[in-house]
């Protein structure tokens, strides 16, 4: 890919995620991934992997506007019709496009390319380790989602069984589970090698936050008892 | 206490909260550490401190509306208000005020009574560990905020240097060092038991991400320089 196409794609996705500081960040640990990654696999499109990688985003604004809408849906179409306004060929727009199509993990819209797995892959393994973490509880900020959710016995629930979005249904519904749906064996042990600072985080604030819950909440019935 | 005058206590607090999913769960740790620490010191005056503890933060509607406002000095005013609005004599609605009024770091501001200690302990004390990581995220996420910089050459600083506020400078700046700053023996020691998941947290995120950087950057000069 020449300097010139690469500014291009990297400014329409700027320009598209002008609402969030720290998404292009994501999407540059993605991209920086994806080579990484690459590197291990025969036969790679670099041009379709890089604009695929760069633009995979783009449709975040639509969905948290709609939730209704998917975001690797709409950001498919986008940058296809960019390519293709921009004097790209139709062959390799497509090729883009299906990429974007295909990174988010739905059992009915799986990647069909190695540009399209690497994509898949290097997008999961920033959702692995202490980096999946930050994001998550940096999302839970944006969308005033709590930390945990309480049971009914007033003690700290450590999210396994809850109904209600927190920081620790996330991590046991999603965040624990990541670690086996990689393509590439480089991926899947990139990700290994970042999943103990993960459950390490979890366990550490689970027992800061129960514990706390614990001792605290006795002494409160006792002393408002007594009184 | 009686339970009475805590549910109207602790629903005041929850009327002064109801832009924010979690900060009444930040009420209520900083009230049971208050309690744990409490054990620890003779001459508690209970009524002083719950009270304090649920109401310390009923200010910061106000410094987040106007951050030239100190929530601290906020919050002591209208604890008073309304202490005294419901009966409660003036030299205790003083006590819990002055307490709230110190619980803020500020050097020509400090603690003057046991109380007053054990509520600026146990407020710092959500600040260290896994916690004090946590909502840190999360308070990234609400005023968007990025978990880095780069430095000029592109590679992820780690926050020392760093002029722009992130999750990495504040941790550099803030987090890392409220260990040495407890007045009670309690909170010190139990922040020591929380220190180094705080450090193994942020020692991780930076490596998950310089690491990124570092080998993407080089991939990516090399392709973009070839084609």
């Amino acid at each position: 890919m020449t300097r010139e196409t690469y500014t291009l794609l990297e400014n329409y996705m700027l320009s598209c995620m002008d609402d969030s500081a720290h998404d292009c960040e994501h999407v540059y640990r993605v991209l920086y991934h994806a080579l990484e990654i690459a590197k291990t696999i025969t036969d790679v499109d670099y041009d379709v992997l890089i604009a695929a990688c760069l633009l995979h985003d783009i449709g975040r604004k639509e969905q948290f506007k709609n939730p209704s809408l998917c975001h690797a849906a709409v950001g498919s179409e986008k940058a296809f019709a960019f390519l293709t306004a921009h004097g790209f060929d139709a062959e390799y727009a497509a090729r883009v496009r299906d990429c974007i199509k295909t990174h988010r993990y739905r059992e009915n819209n799986l990647p069909e390319s190695p540009e399209a797995e690497i994509l898949f892959d290097a997008d999961k393994l920033d959702v692995t380790g202490a980096m999946g973490i930050a994001r998550t509880l940096i999302y839970k900020g944006i969308v005033a989602e709590p930390l945990y959710s309480l049971l009914p016995d007033g003690m700290v629930s450590d999210g396994s069984q809850d109904a209600m979005p927190s920081f620790f249904q996330e991590y046991k519904y999603k965040l624990e589970h990541i670690y086996d749906r990689f393509y590439t064996e480089k991926a899947a042990s990139l990700a290994e090698e970042r999943r103990q600072a993960a459950v390490d985080f979890y366990d550490c604030l689970y027992r800061e936050a129960a514990s706390s819950y614990q001792a605290g909440r006795d002494a409160l019935a006792g002393l408002l008892a007594d009184l």
